[in-house]
């Protein structure tokens, strides 16, 4: 068993007027909602809200590196690939790319570590989710 | 030809963190990023691309009414149900709702006035686009 | 004693990059955060961070009316301009308006209805807040 | 000549509902909108404005570190700590910190590298701009 999946999961993320700023790409700060997003949809929402409303668990994000090569536009399509891995009990580690449509390269790139909170934001072992299990 | 459609479009808008305040519910805001992202599915992205990076002509809000009723949570799949008609050559009204899984009414009712600009902003007539062709 | 105050509320909201969109003007949907940010400067965050990490009172949003007639650009320092009345024992009306530097009238115009809940998003008469009495 | 400024500038930023999310805590992208205004701040709105509007000049970020060490809620006024220097011809490195208020160490930490693009989004030299200059 491996405890990570690096095949790329891959989300869509289309950029509407509301991610666009006036210099007429995606404002910085949204890529991160499109990564979460991405997240949301490999742990399963249903599973997170779970977590959430009837348990008081959520992940929070500890760290975060990201790079910007290119800038989207409103109207793409990107295609948000993600692969991640967990490291000892208590972090996962997500590997984010978006890419624009006919892209020749990533146009954003990003790391992000998580850790699990339970009740009163105490940090706690990483549960034992289905998306962590190993698909081979 | 009517130049409306009554019969209700239908989008999914999910609800992410983003989305939400620390009340536990959606901010009252960004349900308009919902009807938008609903509107530009009915209008085309495509299209709405083409007409602002070859033309210069955008829509642009002009009145705008919201009745809040219920407040959609974490994990919700809101179904944005949106009609819509032309109103004399300049304006297009849209009616969307925003109904929680299992709602017995629309969690969040708008009313919304589009009017077309042109190059430097300029009012113009909406153009002829298939969205406002009748379907009958 | 009136309940209302009609000599106008001042706020600053500076137009930055995240409040724009690729159209060049600030996104439709962000002068609700401004006028929120003018109400909270009314209302006393203090006064509201009180209400609800304590006693699990909130204000929730019931009706807006917002109409459109400039954009905003960035850089730009809007002035707030915010009246407000109660209305019966259960309704406060605000009244916004964005006003761009050097404006003739103001670029947006909004009314807005808040409602008070309780813990359970349980509907509450208006607290007697300092913000609601009368200045004469 | 410095071309680097190390006393580090203060610049306020008001957690409000917008800020939010439902876990009762900042939305960690929104970290990156303070950071922003503070730079704002520091490179003076006007002159931002005007490279914009009137050159076609902007800055464009490159790579951010980020580290989340507390969240901060609703009510809260952080301190944003910005400290900056210029590397090479091409790059502005910002340091960025969100203290909450009393609180004994940053509670969110922020490197972040801006590089400044000419029209048509041609790399350019980093201008000659008054906040680059030492105070010495």
């Amino acid at each position: 068993m491996m405890d990570s999946n690096m095949t790329p999961h891959h989300f869509t993320a289309q950029v509407y007027y509301e991610d666009t700023d006036h210099s007429g790409v995606v404002y910085h700060a949204n890529y991160l909602k499109f990564f979460e997003r991405a997240r949301e949809d490999i742990m399963g929402t249903k599973v997170l809200a779970d977590m959430w409303h009837k348990h008081e668990i959520g992940f929070a994000i500890y760290k975060i590196n990201i790079g910007y090569h290119e800038g989207a536009i409103f109207g793409d399509r990107l295609d948000i690939r993600t692969t991640w891995k967990k490291e000892g009990h208590y972090r996962i580690i997500f590997f984010h790319e978006a890419w624009r449509p006919d892209g020749k390269k990533a146009a954003v790139t990003c790391t992000l570590e998580l850790v699990c909170l339970g009740p009163n934001k105490k940090l706690m072992p990483i549960p034992d989710l289905d998306f962590l299990k190993s698909k081979e």
